[in-house]
């Protein structure tokens, strides 16, 4: 549950604006890489001192700063400070628990999204966390919660002079991010198809105990994945029709294609949570089939020798007067009249196709 | 599972714009197959070279481009620059899980829709399989990812001078071979109806684990119609109001038409959901119930015979004053007091109905 | 099943427009019938030869052509033609599984609705029937798929001098009719109130399988009574709201009744839903509870007996030194030792309230 | 069911307009109670004579005219004439099963809402009836099903001068009404919460077939409520925004307040709904519970016994040659062995928490 | 219940605008505190005499009245009078379970919200009370139910220069206490969080009845608390797009935050949902589980002895004429195949998995 709803306390009371970092820390120091290219050059380096990077603000080329780590609250604060982000953005890039959403402010829009990272998906919330991205003119910044992204693809492309990337302005880097992100919904998709995949075959042949906790567990992660997933279509509708200068008519051909993308993501996680659901309803079908199964031996069991003994018990009662113990023939007789009504029994139970 | 989410992990990453090609190899090779006509004049010829297929891009001719098979991305590419086509939506026609759309792009429309084949619906989505269309002012090209379609009725239309569609212009065959695919949207619901009745009959009569087994079946399948088809609804009401300039007036009281049918699909995809839900309870309640007779068979044995075999029981003890043992009527009255119980038992299950 | 989705397949891949009775033959012979008056006169009379039927189109009089029987495809062809309908619409009015709606053409409006007759509606879908009307500046044209109609009030109104209707127009007239028809949704709803009151009651007393067969054969015809009526809000929807100047301002006050009308019809049928799927959850508890008495009954017998016929069979065992057996009281001992026994368990069930 | 749906058979097929009662008659006689008041009068007199009603329509002074009684159909016709409402207006005052609605006249505003009596709620549908109101430039009209309201306060507030009431106009009044009306739905969801309330311990400790009968009671009530109210915000809406000249701005600030009460109705409502469902649920777990504990006393004694039987029937054995039976220490070495086993059955019980 | 709906019975039929409190008295008198602030000064003083209240009205400072308990209408009835309060707002705020809204009227804005408190949250109502605020130009006037609250940390930031709080005006006062309540909800939500996540180890490990009855108890509250979130969300927007001048522009942006908070109270509220959904879901099959667990048992050992209970009662028969008790080796010969028939029934049940 920690996952879910990281406390929040420290804050509670706090006024608006007031920076504290909301969240587990989950880097241990925190890096800023800067990437600054053109259509002609390309530059990457490593930023010691957070005082440095304003510089790049005014440049005509493409800057990305990438700061990975969130618990340093002055570094935060300074970025804030030198390119003029408003105390409340600030804040919900601190606050690790946001809702996906566009912000557009005055000289910068603030986007905030969850990314999955495909190889970790499985461990749950620690398979995702929250970036935030600050869209300024010539410049991106992007703030993860650790060390370690998606991004790599991007990152190749913009080496590359080959590549659209190069010739185009921020917004499409943000969008090239957007995107590389987006993607990843599809990976996270497909193992949690696999995986109810192999559930719903062990559901069908074998299903135990840790099979409906499996699902369950299924169940939640996929309900995170909506509570993340859902509202990015907003957010990149809200893109599509930003009326914001820093978003060029070109990019936004792009960013309809990330729309249809989410669209079509949420599309399969409904188809999903319909077939996990499915998955409980065999579950308990199989459960109530099984009981069945084992009353029916039960019943077969009891029923054919329940009377049986019966008549085992009358003879051995030991009353003067009974004149069938005497008889030459009646222990084999007996006998007969059992396995008759064995047999009896037995089609009967044929009939009813219990055996 | 395969079948509901195809690996695009090839693409992730990919700068978009990439040509990659997503989804099984349906087709052995790519096959195009060139039809021009006007009222006077039809040609139908396959075309070898890609680069010749550009050449009827500006006659006054409808000319209907159908490309079988999309595993060669050279080709895709080729015909969309001699067309000039959005990188993206050369994108979408290659990954075969789009979600049915429209985009109304500069000089033409691109649309993408799912086609259900009759003949093969009984195999889940294989039965299946994504056709993309380009419209131009004079022109369609249709991709379609194995050859095989379900387009002939159209063609045979093309070919016979007397029928309207000789007369019209593309925006005219494109309604007919959405209005062509729609139509197999009943074809497939029909079949559905059929498995649907034939199942309500055994769940009814003698349901087994098997019977369950189909129903989950038939609920996927479900399911990933109706995935296909609700996206069409919109697909076909965005056409009807489709303010570009190919698709003439004329054309969009047909294109209300297939909007009217599609509704219809979908109401009538809403009822077999809800057909196939109450299945589920039928299946459940009267798994219910055979426990239920088990259970009472069970019950009715061993109430009758097991107070019987204490009876028994007694009088087969040891004791050296059992005054009892020694009358000589108390055998047979022993034999009178146990059918009557029998009897007693027997009335009693009776009247609550359990015989 | 036949009856929810008749086979289209004739259909299937037919050039638009082309003509072709999709449905069962329900009349023997089509049978046309004219009224046709106005505040001063009055005439009935049956149209034998097709083509005679334009010629009242262009008189001042109001005309009602009632078609009776669909599956003569000449006739209604030869009517579309008279009238100049549009081959679309002349196509719907042949396919007897429309959606109800209202389309605005140029000269006429066409509505389709789906008619319950109150004195079959038991028979599911057999009890309805699909109504077309056309409706143009002085003529109503109606087609029913069989002979015998809910019509008849209307006709003895328009009879009689005294009534409204002989002094207003044709929109008039239609409103008349699709009165009637909506009407008839409560007869339905009445009907199905009372099924769903006697099924109750035996739900609640004595449920049995085939009570249960019951409860889901009312909901599958509830199921079909909503696919019928919902769309008729809209239909009633957009006659109110019609630009058309076929539909005068004084008759939408009256098509906003039968607005609300179909409003109340809707609620209700979404309780009566609600009821159905209780008397569901009723079944299903009531059948648990069943399955807990006979456990109960099991339970005591054994509870009772099985520890009496142990003591019985210990003293039934052949020890050469077993002291109770000879001594003289034991066996009165030993009833008394099990009598206490018996009472004790009898008061323990009496406590759980087992009995 | 026949409170459910009123047989508004007499009306199939009659022609739209015609007045005919539909409902119980509730009332033995029709009472018409005429109000009279403005900021310095007041009055109050029964009217016997219908034809005189209509003397105070065109006074200054604020007219309230109360009709108890629907089914003399004559003088509801008689009134209509008087006031100039239309014809389908007075057949939905006649007809007592309309959804609340208003409904915006030439003159006049037509009002429909279902009053529930706090007095008689438990009685299901019998304790709400229907009222109609027609609001003029001066005055009220309302018509109920039978002697007896909720008014009285309104009635007490315009005795006396020093409430506003006296000093505003008809449209007021009209708000006072309606308002008072929806005060008491408030006191029905009291008595369904007091009834919630002690179900839900009744399901919890001790659940019986009666309680399931009386939670879906409840459940029925509740869902006739919901019927009736959900219009009214609407209604309330629809009176707020209302264009007519005859709601006063002043007046619209009051019905903003009714507004906001039916909302809070509403979501009361569905808060009892989903508490009414958390009962079935506790129930059917209830019954599942009991069964559990029924199945583990049946276990637990014949899981003990069964195998001690068995011992003893060993030595019950007839053969010649069992040393043990002539083992001087066999005997109470038995009934060790069967002890022991009978302590580690107990513990075993005891470990598994069944005992 | 009575938490759920409170009585309102006094209030039923009072004229609208009567004041009248309604509720549980939660506070013994009624204080008034007054905070008057700006930039450079600050006074904190509490208020004995109602009638003084007034005197801030038209200073320029910041003035924030702090009303606790709301039981002595004549308190309220004195404020409303001295700061021009219309007569419905006065009873909503008397009113104790309004439903969260905004109410623009002249001159002030009305705002009331539920407001959650920490340290009572698991008390179900208790820990909530309801908080109405009037905002004016220069001023804030909130009323509460009981003494003690949560906006400690907002007097905090008011008594220290250092704060924004201090330069802004009598809006972002509102706004402060408002984001206050907020975060109290994630609080609240975090709590929840822990009692789901301690509940759901329970349901999967060792559920009881009572178990159940806290799921049902959880399910509760959060209905509870849904009813008054909902409704801040359009609380919020209201406020962002309120067109009073009351409300500044740059406070709007604060107000934007608070709406993204409730979104994500919202977002985690349904989550929750869910997943107390599903530990009912678990809850029940895991009963299931544990009654198949238990027939098992019966089973096995029913199925293991009663045969050869049966084989002892044979030959305990009394029978003259019994061959096989005679032989030598028969007894041992009878433990053997008894032992046998054991052992096969042992594997068999291996096989079956139920040992």
């Amino acid at each position: 549950m920690a996952r879910i709803l990281k406390r929040r306390s420290k804050k509670v009371g706090a006024a608006p604006g007031t920076l504290v970092h909301v969240g587990e820390q989950k880097a241990e120091q925190v890096r800023l890489m800067l990437i600054d290219y053109d259509a002609g050059n390309y530059q990457e380096k490593q930023i010691d001192d957070v005082a440095d990077c304003g510089g790049f603000k005014d440049t005509d080329t493409v800057s990305w700063l990438n700061v990975d780590g969130l618990h340093e609250v002055g570094i935060i604060e300074s970025i804030g400070k030198q390119f003029g982000i408003h105390d409340l953005v600030l804040e919900d890039i601190l606050n690790t628990h946001q809702r996906p959403k566009v912000d557009d402010c005055e000289g910068y829009i603030y986007v905030v999204i969850r990314m999955y990272k495909s190889d970790q998906a499985s461990e749950g919330d620690n398979g995702s966390e929250q970036v935030s991205f600050l869209l300024g003119s010539h410049f991106v910044i992007s703030f993860q919660e650790m060390i370690g992204d998606i991004f790599d693809p991007v990152r190749d492309r913009i080496k590359n002079t080959k590549w659209r990337i190069r010739k185009l302005g921020a917004d499409y880097l943000l969008y090239a991010l957007i995107d590389c992100i987006v993607d990843h919904y599809f990976v996270f998709l497909e193992k949690m198809g696999d995986t109810i995949e192999s559930l719903q075959e062990e559901v069908a042949s074998d299903p135990t105990e840790d099979t409906l906790r499996q699902i369950h567990k299924l169940k939640r992660e996929m309900m995170m994945f909506r509570k993340a997933v859902w509202p990015v279509r907003d957010l990149a509708n809200a893109l599509v029709h930003s009326e914001s200068s820093l978003i060029k008519d070109e990019t936004k051909v792009y960013l309809r294609d990330v729309y249809d993308h989410v669209a079509q993501v949420i599309d399969t996680a409904e188809t999903y949570r319909e077939m996990i659901s499915g998955m409980l309803d065999v579950y308990l079908s199989s459960i109530s089939n099984k009981m069945n199964m084992v009353m029916k031996v039960l019943t077969i069991i009891a029923t054919i020798f329940i009377p049986l003994t019966f008549i085992a018990g009358i003879y051995g009662m030991n009353f003067d007067h009974m004149p069938e113990l005497h008889w030459k023939w009646s222990y084999p007789a007996l006998w007969g009249v059992m396995i008759t009504i064995f047999v009896i029994m037995v089609c009967y139970f044929k009939k009813k196709k219990w055996l």
